[in-house]
């Protein structure tokens, strides 16, 4: 059984969702030398989340801006944490609603993910910066 | 160290919310060799999902379409990746909002589920097909 | 490879969102030996849930409450399995939004989270009582 790590930092992305399945791989050789395995991304942070969806289409992406901007207003009257604008707290609802971590089987060296699927970063905040993510593989 | 991998591919299902956890324990026999282990099961797509919720009372899941539904509208007027019908974008957005992955502890060969949680498999489309399953096992 | 695995029951908490980072810590002492490795936390039900989010101001928690609250009213008038009260059904819906697992690596003993990061229990209902959690670490 191998077992690796590392931390890696994003480049700094705009509000929005986000396609970086190509950085991860390209970061992470370790995952090539797995027959069976898994490969964790873990988001340090609490005001971004990490999920899969379609890898294609790019109005994909725009409309899950647009959906999420909607279901967590920014003018939500009732949010008391409100100190680093009105982006902060829906930052961190989205952030639970969505998750900070994708687990993905890997085989063959390559992530096992179907033929639409694609890891999204998505930044909830206008000013997110450089995010940092824990990758773990292990496997045989 | 023991792991284990397959592919499976489930039954056609009807939109809606279906408990899978025997079907994947039965596809699955790897699982049953482990005292102490891993299971994780990993949806390859992104109009459907995978949620742990109560196993028993079947309005459990009628009311999970139902809210769902109200929660993502299909005529939800700012949509645009449409192509597919009404039931497309929204099924993308539920699968991330309720994820595609389940990790689940092995304890003595069985799943250690809770008493009242089973495998659902979440069918956002009207006419999703089969759905595919990546399943991997690890443990002592 | 190592490979460890232990069940505890949580103090009750009360109808809100809770820090249990250390309790969990304290409890499995497993992760101090492992210097690149996985912890996994399972909730063994389906009407509380675990989730990460900032580990600071506690408003953020009554925020959080105050929120869901409203995005999955007690008294949404479609909802069937309403068997055990009003906060019954939301608790379930809450439970798969959010979601029963948290997988966090673990680096040099010690959980790899960010500096905001927290561990929460989520507890959606009223009296829920002593949750349980399934605790398994693995790794070098």
């Amino acid at each position: 059984m191998e077992f690796y790590q590392t931390t890696i930092q994003l480049p700094s992305y705009p509000r929005g969702f986000h396609l970086i399945t190509d950085h991860i791989v390209d970061n992470f050789p370790a995952t090539r030398k797995l027959s069976k395995g898994m490969l964790q991304v873990f988001l340090q942070h609490t005001s971004a989340g990490l999920t899969i969806n379609e890898n294609a289409d790019p109005s994909v992406r725009s409309d899950f801006e647009t959906f999420f901007n909607d279901l967590v207003p920014e003018d939500y009257p009732e949010f008391v944490h409100t100190y680093e604008g009105p982006d902060d707290m829906p930052a961190h609802i989205k952030g639970s609603l969505v998750g900070f971590e994708l687990n993905i089987p890997i085989t063959n060296g390559k992530l096992n993910l179907g033929t639409w699927q694609g890891i999204y970063l998505c930044e909830y905040r206008n000013n997110g910066g450089r995010r940092k993510l824990v990758l773990t593989a292990f496997g045989i």
